[in-house]
C-alpha cells in the first residue's frame, strides 16, 4: 500500500464524486433496494456454504498459506524493476496454467527500477552512533563521501518555516496519527526542506511501534532541487529531538549512493470469462511488487495469492458468473500505481464495463468484510451481499475507504470498488520493514481470506443488477 | 542481564545451598517470626510514606527519568572496555559528588575490550538475501572475505548430534521458553558446533517476539576450536528453517572483524555510611556498562539510576539505616560478570557481612517486589518488609531468583539477595537490542522503583536483625 501525493487531491475528488451521497443519504437503504434483490441476493446462501466449505474444510484447506510460503521462500522482496519480480510473474502466471486456467494476459510496461545502493548514517555529534536509515523510494544519491551536515528538528512543515534550514538536515519527527496524514511527511519531506534550502531531510519512520525498525516508502519530489532523503526509527527520531531540544549542535553524515534507471514490467491478467456479459469486469487484484528490505509477504503477498486463488477456485467448483471476473498482479504499486495507471489509460476504452473493483493491500489478517466507495445505492448492495458473510463474522461494510493503492486509479474516475477489511490493528508495526515476512501470516486467517474473497467476487459478478456507478465523473 | 555458562552450575549450588529449606519447609514464616519482629517491621510504616512521598509527590519527583534521560542522552551504549563506558562512570561519580555524597570509591579492574568491527551476512543459495545478524561477544573474526558454507538447521544440540556439521554452518532454531532455557543455546552454540566441526553457528535471537531484530550477548568457547558465532533475526532463522526442510541447499556467507583486547575499567562503589555497625553491608546495585548495539536505557540504564538514588534520597532525607548501604555500579557485567567477580575476590574478607545483596537488571517498569534467594527465615523477614508496599503495588516476593547477574556471585555463597520484581513482560522483546533506548523508559513508573528501591534498601539495612545467611556454604 502507497501512499499517493495525490491523495489529498484523491481525496478532494473523491468527496466531490460521492460527498453528496454521502452526507445527503436521504435515501435509506430500505428504500433503494427492491425484496425481489434482497431475496436474489439471500439465494446465494447455497453458494456462498460450498465455497467456504471447499476453502475452509475441503480440497483448498491450506493451500493459500502453502502457495504464499513458496512463493516466499522463493522470491522474497520483489523489487520493481529486478529481474526478481519478472521471476515471481512469470511463476504466477505458470502456478495459474498449471491450474488450466489460460486467459491469462501480461500486458507490458515502463517501470523505474530505482536501486537504493550502499546507505549509512552517522551522528557524529554530539557523539557518535551509527544509525539504522532505509533510504526512500526514488531519493537522489548523495556524494560518495555523503553529506555531513548540521541537524535541525522539526515537528510539522508549519514549524519548517519558522526554522533556519539553509544548509542543513532537516529531521521531520512526526508522529503516527493515522496513515494518511502522517505519510504526508515521508511523501514531501524532500521537496518541503528543499525549498527552504537543506541538503537533505529525514524522516520518522510512519509507524506507532518499533524495535528500532525503519520503513520503507515512496516519496515524490516536486520542483525544488532533489536532495537525498531517507528514513530513521522512532527511537533516533525522539533521540535527535531530545537532544536537539536540549540545545546540543547534531551534525550527521548521510551516504545514500542510490541511483534511478528504468526497465519494463508486466500486469498479470486472469480472465475467468463471464457467461451472461463476458464485456462486464469485476477485478479481483493485489500487487506482485513490494519494497526490497523485506520479503513482501504482508505487503503483499497475501493480497496477491488470495486474489490469485479466485479464479482457481471457481474453475474448479465450475462457478461461472454472469460477468467475467478479472483477476489482476499489479507491478509497481510501491512506485506510485505505475502498474494500474498504465492499466488505466491502455483500458480506458473499456472502463464504463467495470462493474466493481476490489483490491486486498491492507492485510490478509482475519477477515472482517468491506471498506468500499461508491454511491449510497451501490453500497446498500455490497452491504445486503456482506449480510451473507456473518457465518464468519466477515459483514461489516465501513462506508469510506481510506487505503491508497492501485484501485485508486478507477475509484477516483467513479467506478464502485471496495479493499478486504481485516484485523490489521498492527500492519503498520511492519509496513515497508524487514519485519515484513511469512511469520505475520496465518494459515487459518488466509483461508478465511479467500472464502470471503472468492465467494464475494463471485456474487458481485454474477448479480442480476450492475453495481451502480457514479456517472457524474467518468 | 547476562546469562552464565555456570548458570546450570550455579543452579545446581542454589539447589544445593537451599533447596532443603525450599522443599523441606517444615517451618511456616508464622512459627519462624516474633509478634516483636513484626511489630519493628510494621513500624516502618511513617518511614516508609515519607520516602514515597519524597519521591512520588515532592522533591525527587521525576528527578530519576531526567538524570536517566540526560545520562543516556550523553552516553548511549557502554560498551566495556571502551572510553564511552569510563566516561560515563567519571559522570555517574560527579553526579554523585555534586550530592555532596563522598564516600566514592573507583576500584580498577581488567577487562575484555571486544570490537565487533564489520559483520555481514549474505544467503547465496538458493536465493540471494542480506540478513541482519549480530556477532556474539567475544566472537572470532572469519577470514577477511567471510567464511563461505553450506548450512545445516539444527533444532537442538540432540538434533546437532544427529548430523553431518562437518565443514558447515550451524544454525540453531531453538524457539524461546524461558530466558535461561533458551540462553544455554546463545552460550554454548559456538563450542557445540566447534565439537561437531562447524566452520560458524549462527542461533535465532533469544526472544519471542521480534521486528527483524537481532539480539546480542555473550557465548563462551569451551576447548573446542574457537570458530565465529553471531545472532540472527527470528524471521530469518525461521526463513532457514522453512528452506532447510523444504530440501533446498543453503549457502551462506559471513563476515565478521572483530577482535578481542583487554583494558582497564572500574566498579564504583557509593557508601552511607552505617550509623551503628558500618561494617555490615547492605549491597544495593544495577550495572553501567551495556551492550553496543543499543542505547543501554532498559539494560541496565534504569538500574543503576535507581540504585544512584537511593544513597542520594537517604542523604537529602536525612536517614542514616543502622548498616551500610553500598551502591555499586558494576562494571563489565554483560562480559559475564567480570567486574562482580573482581569485587568478590577483592572483598571476600568482609563477605561474612554482606547483609543483603540488591540488584536491579530486569528491567525498571512498574515495581512489584523482589524476587529472592535465602533461607526461609530470611525470606520470611522480607517478606514481612514487603508487606509495607501493598500500598504502591510492590508486595509480592517470588521464593526463586531466576535472574542470571551480578549478584550471582554473593547468592553462590550464602549471601541473602534479591531482584527487583517488575512489570517487564515485554523484556527480552528489546534484550540486547538495538531497541534498547529511552523510549521504553516511563518517568512514573522510574518514580515507583526509585521509592520502592529506596525505602526497602533503608529498612532492611535499618532492621535490628540481620537477615540470616546460609552458613552452610561459606
Amino acid at each position: 500500500m502507497l501512499y499517493l501525493l495525490k491523495l489529498v487531491l484523491i481525496a478532494d475528488i473523491l468527496s466531490h464524486v460521492y460527498g453528496e451521497q454521502i452526507t445527503n443519504e436521504s435515501e435509506t437503504c430500505e428504500e433503494l433496494l427492491d425484496e425481489e434483490l434482497k431475496e436474489e441476493i439471500a439465494s446465494y446462501g447455497p453458494t456462498r456454504d460450498k465455497i467456504l466449505k471447499y476453502v475452509l474444510e475441503g480440497e483448498f484447506k491450506g493451500r493459500t498459506f502453502k502457495e504464499l510460503t513458496k512463493f516466499i521462500n522463493k522470491f522474497g522482496g520483489r523489487l520493481t524493476g529486478t529481474e526478481n519480480l519478472e521471476n515471481s510473474i512469470d511463476y504466477m502466471i505458470n502456478l495459474t496454467i498449471k491450474e488450466d486456467i489460460h486467459n491469462i494476459t501480461a500486458e507490458t510496461l515502463k517501470v523505474p527500477q530505482w536501486t537504493r545502493g550502499k546507505e549509512e548514517i552517522t551522528m557524529l555529534k554530539p557523539r557518535v552512533k551509527n544509525m539504522a536509515l532505509i533510504g526512500l523510494g526514488n531519493s537522489v544519491a548523495t556524494p560518495k563521501d555523503g553529506i555531513t551536515a548540521e541537524v535541525v528538528v522539526v515537528d510539522s512543515f508549519e514549524e519548517l518555516e519558522k526554522v533556519d534550514a539553509k544548509g542543513k538536515i532537516v529531521v521531520f519527527n512526526v508522529h503516527f496519527t493515522t496513515y494518511s496524514e502522517t505519510v504526508k511527511y515521508r511523501f514531501e519531506a524532500a521537496t518541503r526542506a528543499a525549498g527552504k534550502g537543506a541538503l537533505a531531510s529525514l524522516v520518522r519512520s510512519v509507524t506507532m511501534f518499533s524495535i528500532y525498525s525503519p520503513h520503507a516508502g515512496m516519496q515524490k519530489y516536486g520542483n525544488e532541487t532533489k536532495i537525498p532523503t531517507a528514513a530513521i526509527t522512532l527511537e533516533d527520531a525522539n533521540l535527535l529531538k531530545r537532544l536537539y531540544t536540549a540545545g546540543e549542535k547534531i551534525v550527521i553524515n548521510l551516504k545514500m549512493l542510490s541511483k534511478l534507471d528504468y526497465n519494463t514490467s508486466r500486469n498479470t491478467l486472469v480472465d475467468i470469462i463471464g457467461r451472461e456479459n463476458p464485456e462486464k469486469i469485476v477485478i479481483v487484484s493485489g500487487h506482485i511488487d513490494s519494497w526490497d528490505n523485506g520479503e513482501g509477504a504482508m505487503d503483499d503477498g497475501g493480497g496477491l495469492m488470495i486474489s490469485w486463488a479466485v479464479p482457481v477456485i471457481l474453475k474448479k467448483m465450475n462457478l461461472e458468473p454472469r460477468r467475467t471476473i478479472r483477476t489482476i498482479f499489479w507491478t509497481a504499486e510501491e512506485q506510485q500505481y505505475v502498474g494500474a495507471e498504465a492499466y488505466e489509460k491502455k483500458h480506458r476504452h473499456e472502463e464504463k464495463n467495470i462493474n466493481f473493483a476490489l483490491e486486498s493491500d491492507d492485510g490478509t489478517f482475519a477477515p472482517r468484510g468491506l471498506q468500499m466507495l461508491g454511491t449510497q445505492k451501490a453500497r446498500c448492495i455490497v452491504a445486503e451481499v456482506l449480510k451473507l458473510f456473518k457465518v464468519i463474522n466477515a459483514s461489516t461494510l465501513i462506508d469510506t475507504y481510506v487505503s491508497a493503492t492501485d484501485i485508486n486509479v478507477f475509484l477516483e474516475r467513479g467506478v464502485p470498488g471496495a479493499g478486504l477489511l481485516n484485523d490489521n490493528g498492527k500492519y503498520y508495526w511492519y509496513h515497508h520493514t524487514a519485519g515484513d515476512t511469512m511469520d505475520l501470516m496465518d494459515e487459518k486467517s488466509l483461508d478465511l481470506c479467500t472464502a470471503f474473497w472468492a465467494a464475494v467476487s463471485y456474487i458481485i459478478a454474477d448479480l442480476s443488477v450492475d453495481i451502480p456507478r457514479n456517472d457524474t465523473t467518468s
